[in-house]
């Protein structure tokens, strides 16, 4: 019986094993600033809503940005574990990730220059269904890891360029 | 004339300054997989649903979590523009800000272990519409640059601990 999601997984990496060229890809970020700390993003036509709590001057329309590093950290984790799952015939059910981080707001606020503004520490709990011997589930855990993208960019840097410019009101 | 973000930034800064212990915060996102790669993640009772794209065997319903960690930067640039901005008077009437990240997706599909699975690179546009001289705008950019948080997590380590669990079907 032919699995729709392991056919995908084989295209795409038939695709980019035969042309380095179409496995590269460039994602973009589009947003704009509201009232207060609102933002709006547009992320391939998706939309998305992210703002501060009350607490801090914001509105609370959505998320802060470091809960979207929270939520990208948990949904990739659980995106690998499938993605690899399935190509490796490692049979799972359900995949379910809680990412906590802890913050010092005397970083952000520039209280103290020794505290780092981003979370000190970052724990990824996840919750594997699965009937898998623990060996392959280990063998699995270990590979998803190495291949996370976003646990990728949190624990290796990423070179990051900024450029300014001034735009008329 | 008072700033009621102003106000809130300095109530905030006043409350982290004189009790190190209010400063500290843990923020946690809880997300499960649905069907092929869909997740739906709740951010203290934001929700948002991620996704990939269909080539990849995905059904779009979502930004992915790559593009989380885009919309997470440039919206986080925004908001350091914006609090800085107010706390330091600097006049900051608009910020919008563009990010692309390039991923060569050989890391992902582990076709070549020597390519990071994560962006290999990721650029942050910032347009600043404001009326402050040029010193004040590159003194605005060099400080939010040192303070943003979600900048600071992508350019330095962050100490990230992952366990695994097996949960009944």
């Amino acid at each position: 019986m032919s699995d729709p999601l392991a056919d995908a997984i084989s295209a795409a990496d038939r695709k980019f094993r035969g042309d380095a060229a179409r496995a590269r890809a460039t994602f973009t970020s589009e947003s704009r600033l509201g009232a207060g700390f609102r933002s709006d993003v547009s992320l391939r036509g998706h939309a998305l809503t992210v703002d501060e709590p009350h607490g801090i001057g914001g509105g609370d329309a959505g998320p802060t940005p470091v809960e979207l590093v929270l939520a990208a950290l948990g949904t990739c984790q659980e995106i690998t574990y499938r993605a690899f799952a399935t190509a490796l015939s490692i049979p799972l059910a359900g995949v379910a990730v809680t990412v906590e981080g802890d913050i010092d707001f005397r970083g952000f606020f520039a209280i103290d220059e020794a505290i780092r503004p981003g979370f000190e520490r970052m724990r990824v709990s996840v919750k594997l269904t699965s009937t898998a011997d623990d060996q392959a589930l280990q063998r699995l855990v270990d590979i998803v890891n190495r291949h996370c993208p976003v646990l990728d960019m949190l624990t290796t840097p990423v070179p990051v360029t900024t450029t300014m410019s001034r735009v008329a009101g």
